[in-house]
Parts: C-alpha cells; structure tokens; sequence
C-alpha cells in the first residue's frame, strides 16, 4: 500500500514549519496539532524550536524514518529538498508549494527532476500547488485549510483548491464527515486514478466525491473509476463544459461528439455520476456522508403543504425518479391515523396541522412499504408546526434504513429544527427540489453497479484481418490518408459491415457490363481520391435503368468532372444497386485527443447535425453495449417499431455496431469514420456511404494491440 | 382604485379578534400591532376589551366606516359576517378562514353568496383560505405571519400559504423588501389579473414574483400579465409540470401541445418569466428586491479562484447568457493594477491574494465598460483573503448602476462578510451558479418588454369567410364533426392557405379524365367520411401515370375498401398532383380547456411526436409571431438555408401560419387541426394530408367574435 504512509501517517515531518503565523509552515503544524494528531509530529526549519518541540534543520537529522513529509518552501528549494526526503527515507510527500507551472520552463524542469526523485526513492507525491490533505479519523490535517472536518466515509478529490475551502467550511456547519479530503493541485505524480485505486481497497472510503477540470492518463482513470464505481459511488462535477467547442473537423461524427460530449461518454461508461453545479455536489456529498444508497428509485414525499409536494414531484419526474406507489398495507395504516383529509396518496399531504407524532408515524409507515426506496420530509413553517419537535422526533427515530432527507423550508423560523435533524445526521436542505435531486444522483448507483459487473459478449465472427491491412497498406502506397468510397465500403465489408452490389468500372463499356451483373436501377459516382465532394462536381447520377442511361451517365460525369476538377486523378466510377429505405443511421469513429476512439451511432442524413438525435460509447462494445448505445437515441424508438411501423432487424444493427468497434480496435491508424448514411430498411442495413480518414501519426507505427484504447477488452 | 382600500387602508377591523394565543385572531391583531400600523385598528370579537382596546361585538358598531376587515371567524358564520361587513360600509375583505373547498356543496353556496355579496357592495376580497396580506411600508401585517418583511418593490403573490411562510423567513434574514405580500388563497374573488392591474399603477411596485398552481381566467390573465411585463418583469414558478400527462387525443397537435408546454407557450407570449424552482423563484426576487434590471445579457464575472469562474462561465453559457468581452480600454485598466498573472479575460481572475483593493478596482473598471452589462463577484476564502473587507468596500462604493451580485463561498469564514453583503443590499448567494441562474432569467425582461410593445403586422389578404362558413356547415348537416381530407384541404384553400391539383372523381373514367387534367404522377386515395385511416383499408395508391394504372387503381381501392369497410359511406377518390418535396412540416391547432385554440408548428411526418421539434403559439400570430413560432425549431434552419443548401420560402411559410391563425380566429367551432404533412420544397408549400374536427358543443352556437381567443386582436 504505497499511500498508507502518505494518508495514514506515523510520523510527519513539516518542512518549512515556521512561527511566522501567516506563512503556510504556520498553518500545517498548527493545523496538525489542533487536529489532534497522535503520531510523531517533527517541525523542519530554521529555529531551533517551534510550538514547543525541537525543530530540525534537515529531515535527515530527524531520528526516525518519517512516513509523510509536507513541503511548504519556496518552489526553488524543493527538488533539493525532495532528495533530502528520499535519502532520509520518506515514503510520502505533499508539496503545498505553488509556482512551477507559472515559472515556465524551469518549472517544468523542476517538476520532472521531482518526478524522477518520487521514482528513485519511492515515495508517492501529491501536488504541487494544493492545499494539502486530511485524514480526519486520524487527525491528519496535513493542509494549511483551518477547518478539520468530521470523519465519515466520504472521500473528496479536488482539483481546486478554493472549492476545497468552501466545501470544508460547509461540512462543518453541516456535520458532513469524510474518510479523506485531497486537494490534489498539479498532479505531476498522485493522480485520480491513483486515489480511485488505494480508496477502494479501504473500507472506510464508502464513496468519492470529486471536482475536476482536466483529466491527464485518461486510460488510468477510466480502469479505477470502473473498478471503484463497481462497488462505491463517485459523484463528480466537471467543470469546463462550455471551455473547448467541437473543433472544426473533417466529419459529422468530429463534430458530434464535442469534447464535453466524450467526456460525458467516459464518465457513463466508466459509472461516475456526473452532476450539474456546486450545489448538486455538495448536496451529494451531505447525502452521501449520512444516508444508506436506495436500492432503486422509488421515492415517497411526506409534506405538511401541497404546493411543496407539488413542486417536489416536478423535480423528481425530471431527474427520472418516480413517486413510489403506496402499497395497499401502508394506505390502511395511513388512514388509520391521519386526518381524513389526506391526500390520500404519494406525495402523502400530512397537512398544516400535523404534529410530531403524525409525521413520525407516517414515516415509520412508508419506510417499511417496500415499494419505497427513499423519503424526503417537507417541512413548512405553519401556525401549529413545530419544527423542532419534528426535527427530534425524526432524530430519535432514526437511524433509517432507506435514505431519509429533510427539507425545512424557511430560515429563523426552523434553524433550531434544522441543526437538530443536521447533529442527527439527516441531511437537511433549503428547497425540497434539492433533496429530491440529491436522491435523484444518488439513486443510480445499484444500475451503474450492474453494469459494471456484466460480462460483456462479443461476438463470434470471422473478419477478414490481412484483408483489411491491406487495404489501408495499399491507401497508405498511394500516398493518401483518405480512403475513397469503394475503398472505405470495403474495408468495412472485411468486418461483416454489410455493403451491396457494388463495383468499379472504368471504361463506358465496363460501366453497362458491371450494371448488369449487380441489377438496376444503379447509381454511378465518380471515383477518385482526391475528390471528397463528389456531388459538386457533378460527379453522381442515379437511377440509371437501361443501357442507353449508363453510358450517358458515364460520359457526363466524366466530362462535367474533368471540367470541374481537372488535376484530380480518375480510377474510374462506382456503381451500386440503388436500395430503397425507411431511414438514414450515422455510424462514426473519431479520435479524441484524451480518450482515443469513441464511436458515435444515430440518426444519420444531412441533418445529423442539427438535429444531434447521436449517442456517443467507447470501444469495445459488446452486445449490451451496442443495445445501450441504440437506446440513447429517439431513432432507436422507430427501429425498434414505432406506432404500429414494424420493427427492423436491431439485433443486426447490434452485430453490426460490435464488428465496427472490432474494426476501430484493430486499427490504431484508423482516426476519423462516417458511414452516413447507413440506409435502414425493415430488412438490412446498407452502408451507403463511407469515410474513412487514416491517422498519419500512426500510418506504419508499431504499437501494442489495444494501446490506443482506454478501455482494454 | 378599488383595492387601495385594501392594501392601504386608513382602517383596519380584525374581525375573530381574540386574546388565545394560538387563534389566527390573536395573531392578526399582534401582528398589526407589531407591524407598527399607522391608522385605525379596531378588534370585533367577544370580550369587551382586547389589546388594551374597547373591542366591538359587531362591525356595525364601529364609530367610522372601516377600509378593511380581516376576517377570522369558523366557515359557517362568514357569509353572515360579510353581509354585516357591507352594510356597515367596508371596502375591503381579507378572509382567513379555511374550510369552504373541504364542506363540498355546502363550502360552494357559502363561496357563492359571499362573491354575491362583495358585488353587491362593491367590496373586493382575498380569500378564503389564505394567510392574508402584507404591506409593509405602512406597517399593514393583516396575516397570521409573524414575520414582518421590509419594505420594497416586490409585489409577492403565492397561491400556496406554506410558501408564504417560506419566504418570508428567508426575506427577513436577507433583507429582501417588499411592496405588497399576497397570500392569494382560493380567490373566489380577486385573482392574479386583478392584482397585476393594481399593482401596474403603483409605482412602489418594480416587479412581481408568483407562485402559482392553476389559473381561473385565463383571459385575463394574459391581458393583464401583458399590461404588467411591457413595463417591469414577472417572474413566476408554476408547479404541477408533470401532473398532467397530455390526453389522448385524436391529432398530433392534441398530444404535442401537452398541458404543461401550452402553459409555457401562454407564459412566453405574456412575457411571464418562468423559473424552474423554488431556489430560482427566491435568487430572482433577492436580486429583484435590490438591484437594476441589466440591458442586456452580457455579464462579467470577478473571482478570486478559476474553478468557480469556469462552473460559473458553464452556467451562464447554459442560461444563454453572453460573458460579456472585456473592452481594450477595460484591459488596459486592469493591466495597470492587477497581477501580471491574471486571467487576461473573462472571467476576471483576481488570484487568490486579492485585497478589498484589488477587488474595488477590478468591479469599478468592469462595471463602467459599456460592453458588460452585469457582474457576479465570487470569494473563496482563502488564506490572504478578507471577506469581511471585499464585502464591506462593496457595499460602501455602492449602489451601482448595474447589477452586482455576490457568491461569498463558504459558511462560517464568510458569514460575517455575507451579512455586510445583504444589509449592503448586495444580494449573497451560495454558488456562482446561482448567481449567474437568476441573473440569466432577469435579463431576459428588456427584450420581453419590447417583444410586447411590438404593434403585430397582420396581413391584407382576402379569404372566403362565405365560402368557409358554408364548407363547415355541409359537415354538420352530414351529421359528421369530423372533415374528410377534400373538405379540410378545400377550406384551407379558403384562407389561401395553398393545396395543389386536387380533383374528385366517383367513377373510374371520371378519375383518368381528372387525372389528365391535373397532371400524372397522381396519387388517388378513397373519400369516405366514415375513414379515417385510409392506407389501413388499401385506400392510398401512389404514382398512377398511365389511364390504365388509373383504372386499375380505381377498382383495387374500391374492392378493398368496400371488403375491409363495407359500411362506411364512399363519396368517390381523391386525386392530387404527386409532388417532390424535401422537408415535411406539421401546422396544426388545439383548443386547450384553458388558454383555447393554440396552434402547433414544427417538424411534421410519422416522428413528429418523437422528435417533437415543435413549438406552439396563441392566435392571434402576426408575421413577427410566426417569424419566432419558426425560428423556436430546429427545422427553422433546414427552412431558412442549412449547410449551403438553399433556403425554401419563409416569407411564404410565414403568411401560411397568419392565415392558418386568422381562420382559427373566425371560428370558433374548430377544435382541432392537424396539416401534417405540409411538403415544403425550396419553391412552395403544400398541403398534402388535412384533417379537421369541429367541437361539438360550440356547433350552430352563436358567440361574441374572437370571444374563444384570450389574446384580443
């Protein structure tokens, strides 16, 4: 366990510890001795002596072998430093400093001879440029953050280090406790991954919350967060959605799935929760830190007035819960004590008047309808309610098995009530909206759970591998990374991808005898590599039938073409049975700078774009995938039959997304795919048109199989 | 001024007056006391003396004829008390009491005789069941909430008590005033448009925030939220979205003009701001009560940490707001001062030693450059930084023109600098996020305001009323409510609303003699009343060229129909030109039991209720309406020229959607319409499937003109 010594310290050593109480040294030994922390705690600096122990100039002079040291030294000294530590036999670091990113180059040099000396030395390092980390169960606040929090089982990660200040300011006004809190700063050593790794193991950690701005080993993350997420919840907030518009790119695909898009795709795959704001985090986490995770998403509202219950319910719709239905037991014993003016269903309506007991009692009720997985309690301030005596009821009562959250609605009138139901560990929040939004994330974990538990199922096919390494061997020869459309068609038709009726021809004689041979009506496109838009230059004609159509077709496109765009290079034209079809699928790849390949599959045409009807998964994808990846879109409502339409062959659509994730799999040279449209009819699939663009960074590369994908199968 | 009385009234009975605690009697008559009422206040009740007061054992007895009664006394003696309360001269009533809506019919006849007793003399009322009113500037608390607000602009309305109760709690510990505080109640009586039309006179009130679950007079409300939002915003929360699921319905149209977006459409066109919580409702109303209405949308925002001003930019991107571009001569400024390590943009990133300073000048260069048109301050607190000194250089240097709102984040750290912040009537809010949500509804007001100042521009076109009168007519004298196609298409043709090359033939040479002179490809489908679903009984052939295909045609659909339907009444087929189109669009029309007719445009065909890009307006639409009923759908931008594609004929599509308005507007009889398909090729619009179904309860029924519309031309 290489961060046990980093979070769970015996012995900690401050460099940097210092009397000057507005220095950051001041503020961590300060912090780890109001902490209350019991191991040995050594002071390094420039006195002699400091909060009344000895203060060593060197962490080498210190008689044991420290397991933490925290680093609060001008950035010039702390790769020395950081040596020092090596040699005196450290095994952890946090470095709080800040000023290597800014200072440029030599920062950047500086942080690689860090990097180096964690390696030598094996010491696990976080930061630099963060607050520090606390551990509260042992009283390890290793930060210059004032505010040692409460210890429970929520684990949080920062990549700012102001929210961290903010949220620990919160959570100890609101009893929120944590198993370890991490402002983890620049990242150049711990990252995400690594955290998601060693928190899993501890049973402490029941769940991670984080907030982040960037991801670095994208390959990393996605396998911890898949492990951690299998069994705890990690609840995220990411910020720059809005930062990085999709670039400009050679396809519909490129554009479709924007960077914020792809990582809304990896955090699916990989189960993390992704909220919307601070708030929902922090409302997560209040959850999180004191309530049990419901088992589905059932939800039932006690409330003492409509319009709240009302609004409650709105917001529950909207997040995809549902109002659980009163079992028939608990409408029996609901009547049997409540005024007969209750609303008689869920929200259950208690009314103006209800006392403690009524609220109890219809609590103690609902919790046992095991069609109920959770419960917010609304509370207005009306004449009669005691906000207090409900608040100490609830209190008493619990704990709960079923997750139970407050909603006191007001401020001077309930805070006495509140900071009851907050001392009691039910988490209380200003709006009923917002409890019911918390139970709206959190409720998704047993889903997320499960699928990350199946096994996926491929499939057991034959694909022409050589042939198509050949393929883009030969688009490679001729010194292309685009593939023209006969090319693409066919390296897809190596993957089982289904493609009909084509062939080449390159003469006017050839062209009748190839129509033939595939049956008309045929379409005739121009081929040839350098012509991408082949529309524009008069390069298509359809529905040809008779002999006399083909060649004129032929003649024209060859003369409208050589006209339009003489320079470019003419292997001939493309003919293709012309297929009818019920609706038009996009199936595309591209490349994300982070993430690699991810596939996109959707409503196709022209209007891909626009109407953005897309769904986005990573590589590989086996059968449930493929089904998951299908649903996400509105146009799986019509392959699937829609309104009395019958339905297509959608398991071949699934065969057929597999085989193409097997194709993107196999070639870490493919960057950039669009088969746009996929023609859809009841009975098959067609590619009717494909784009293949090849990554030059790669073209000829020996790399290891899968290296490109962050998921490995 | 009916209600000055009411609200401002010179004298004040409180009628239930009582010295037990725990009635609303005593509570009222304290809360008047505490509130510091100014006029005469006098006590009806039992004792001979309350409060120190000779209190009157009935209204009548009172020396001078009272302003307002307050009414506090069980259900059943209210009528009772009502009539003594006109007879003895009062102007206005306020009743608290509940328990009318609960008596079932014997609450109604109470409600009816006091609504007939208000008239007669000449009282307004609020109530029942209400928790009264407050105005605060003249120390008016006639409610049972203890709490009393300070004085503002704000005009609060709640349908809900509890709310009520809510908000004041939290207005009182923010400093939120308000003009007048209404608890609406069941408003047998006065209701949201009467209070709109006050409240537009008085100029103490600068906006209106609402809570509301339902709306009687639809009518009137629209008139009067018209009058109201043309001059200062509404800002409202309707609860019940999911409540009602949209009802079966025989059109299109029906299911997508759901209760809930009928609302939405009603509430844009009466430039009601909608906000989607209780969280949002309070944010606007704290920065109501204490800031300008900024001009436009483009905001800067001040930080002293990067990760909330990148949360912050998300949500002002999603609120489609504009972060505003900082001015070269802005840069220059805060070149001059700031860190050479600040953002250099937008957001303005101070670092996080920032000083009040620091602060102080950032916001007064930021708040003078013409291109920014509101800021949000965010503090995190950090270890150099003040929050007490940032917030109170604020409120010093302050008002400002603009808005300024502030997210000191945090709890404890920053409580004190919070509470300078809201007595500074800076309004605090807990997340960026906030923030920059409530500034996103409330800059939404100037463009809102000007939309309904706009004078709508009809259009000059001739249409055969006549003609239309008499084609609805012939329907109702078949017997029938619902149009068969030729019908509908032929009473668009009446509004001009174009069809093409439509024939009837009720033989087999009839049809190729049409046919010829319409012109080949046709398409003949069977006409029958009676059929509603004509593919499903083989009465649709498409693509009939020759005399022999339409022979042959003719007999197929007769034998099928005739074996599938033998009942149904056969008037012949229908022939029509087949046409190519590219895009298909829907224009249909709903009464809704609220709001009536409401009409629907958007993308037609089979999906349109999948991908329902659709958008829904309230007749009447002149051309500026129908510019924005397109432009709110996606397929506005197919229509208008996508990708280099050319654009079809708006201008055209426009006039079609007044025309289609205006015959929803000459009769009131039409209950629903669906055109869908309406083919749009880039030359034309048309017809090509119609359906119309008349309500049966407004047939042969004489009504004012335009009486079925709540917006009067």
């Amino acid at each position: 366990m290489q961060f046990e010594p980093l979070f769970n310290p015996k012995s900690v050593a401050v460099i940097g510890a210092s009397d000057r109480k507005e220095s950051v040294g001041y503020a961590v030994m300060n912090n780890m001795i109001k902490g209350g922390y019991k191991g040995h705690l050594y002071p390094v600096g420039r006195k002699p002596e400091l909060f009344g122990m000895k203060c060593y100039a060197k962490i080498g002079q210190i008689e044991e072998k420290v397991d933490l040291a925290v680093i609060a030294i001008p950035a010039k000294f702390v790769p020395g430093v950081c040596i020092e530590c090596g040699e005196a036999g450290v095994k952890g670091l946090i470095i709080i400093t800040a000023g290597f990113a800014e200072a440029g180059e030599e920062g950047k040099k500086m942080c690689i001879e860090i990097q180096a000396t964690c390696q030598k030395y094996n010491m696990r390092m976080i930061g630099p440029n963060c607050l520090g980390i606390i551990n509260p169960r042992d009283g390890v606040n290793a930060s210059f953050a004032s505010v040692m929090p409460e210890a429970g089982g929520v684990a949080f990660i920062s990549q700012s280090g102001a929210l961290c200040t903010a949220i620990l300011d919160w959570a100890a006004n609101q009893h929120v406790g944590f198993s370890y809190f991490v402002s983890i700063g620049s990242s150049i050593d711990t990252d995400y991954a690594d955290l998601f790794e060693f928190f899993a193991k501890d049973p402490k950690v029941t769940s991670i919350l984080m907030y982040i701005e960037s991801i670095k080993d994208a390959k990393k993350f996605v396998l911890r967060a898949r492990e951690f997420a299998a069994d705890k919840p990690i609840i995220l907030l990411k910020a720059g959605k809005s930062s990085e518009g999709a670039a400009a790119a050679m396809s519909h695909t490129g554009s479709l799935a924007g960077n914020d898009a792809v990582y809304d795709a990896v955090f699916d795959r990989c189960g993390c929760i992704r909220v919307d704001s601070i708030c929902d985090l922090w409302d997560c986490a209040h959850v999180l830190a004191t309530q049990n995770i419901p088992q589905n998403n059932r939800l039932c509202i006690i409330t003492n007035a409509g319009g709240p219950g009302v609004i409650s319910t709105d917001r529950l719709v909207s997040v995809h819960g549902h109002l659980a239905k009163l079992s028939e037991s608990t409408m029996t014993e609901l009547n049997g004590f409540l005024s007969p003016f209750w609303s008689h269903s869920n929200p259950v309506d208690v009314l103006g008047d209800a006392t403690a007991s009524t609220y109890q009692k219809t609590l103690d009720v609902v919790i046992k309808d095991p069609q109920i997985d959770g419960v917010v309690v609304v509370l207005t301030p009306q004449a009669m309610t005691d906000p207090v005596a409900v608040a100490k009821s609830l209190v008493e009562h619990g704990p709960y098995q079923k997750p139970v959250l407050a909603s006191w609605m007001g401020q001077s009138e309930v805070e006495a009530g509140v900071k009851i139901l907050e001392q009691g560990k039910i988490p209380n929040f200003e709006t009923p909206e917002r409890a019911v939004t918390a139970f709206g994330y959190i409720m998704r974990h047993p889903d997320i759970a499960a699928k990350l538990k199946e096994i996926p199922k491929y499939l057991d096919v034959q694909v022409d591998y050589e042939g198509a390494k050949k393929l883009i061997a030969d688009v490679v020869a001729d010194g292309r990374t685009t593939f023209t459309e006969y090319e693409g068609k066919m390296m897809f038709s190596k993957y089982g991808i289904p493609i009909k009726g084509m062939a080449k021809a390159s003469t006017e004689d050839e062209a009748v005898a190839e129509a033939m041979k595939i049956g008309t009506p045929v379409v005739m496109k121009i081929l040839s590599p350098d012509i991408m838009h082949k529309t524009d230059v008069g390069g298509v004609k359809v529905k040809l039938t008779t002999e006399e159509e083909i060649r004129k077709a032929y003649r024209d496109i060859m003369t409208s073409v050589k006209e339009k765009k003489p320079e470019a290079r003419i292997h001939g034209v493309l003919l293709e049975k012309m297929v009818g079809f019920k609706y038009e699928c996009i199936i595309g790849c591209k490349k994300d700078p982070l993430f690699g390949p991810v596939i996109v599959f959707g409503m196709g045409g022209v209007t891909v774009e626009l109407y953005k009807d897309t769904n986005i998964a990573l590589p590989p994808i086996g059968l449930q995938e493929a089904d998951r990846l299908i649903d996400g879109t509105k146009i799986s409502k019509l392959l699937r039959g829609y309104r009395g339409m019958p339905a297509c062959d959608v398991e071949g659509l699934k065969k057929i997304l597999v085989q193409f994730s097997k194709m993107i799999m196999d070639f870490p040279e493919i960057s950039e795919v669009d088969i746009n449209p996929l023609a859809v009819s009841y009975e098959e699939f067609l590619v009717l048109d494909a784009k293949i663009v090849l990554d030059k960074n790669m073209i000829g590369k020996e790399v290891p199989k899968y290296s490109h994908l962050v998921i490995q199968p």
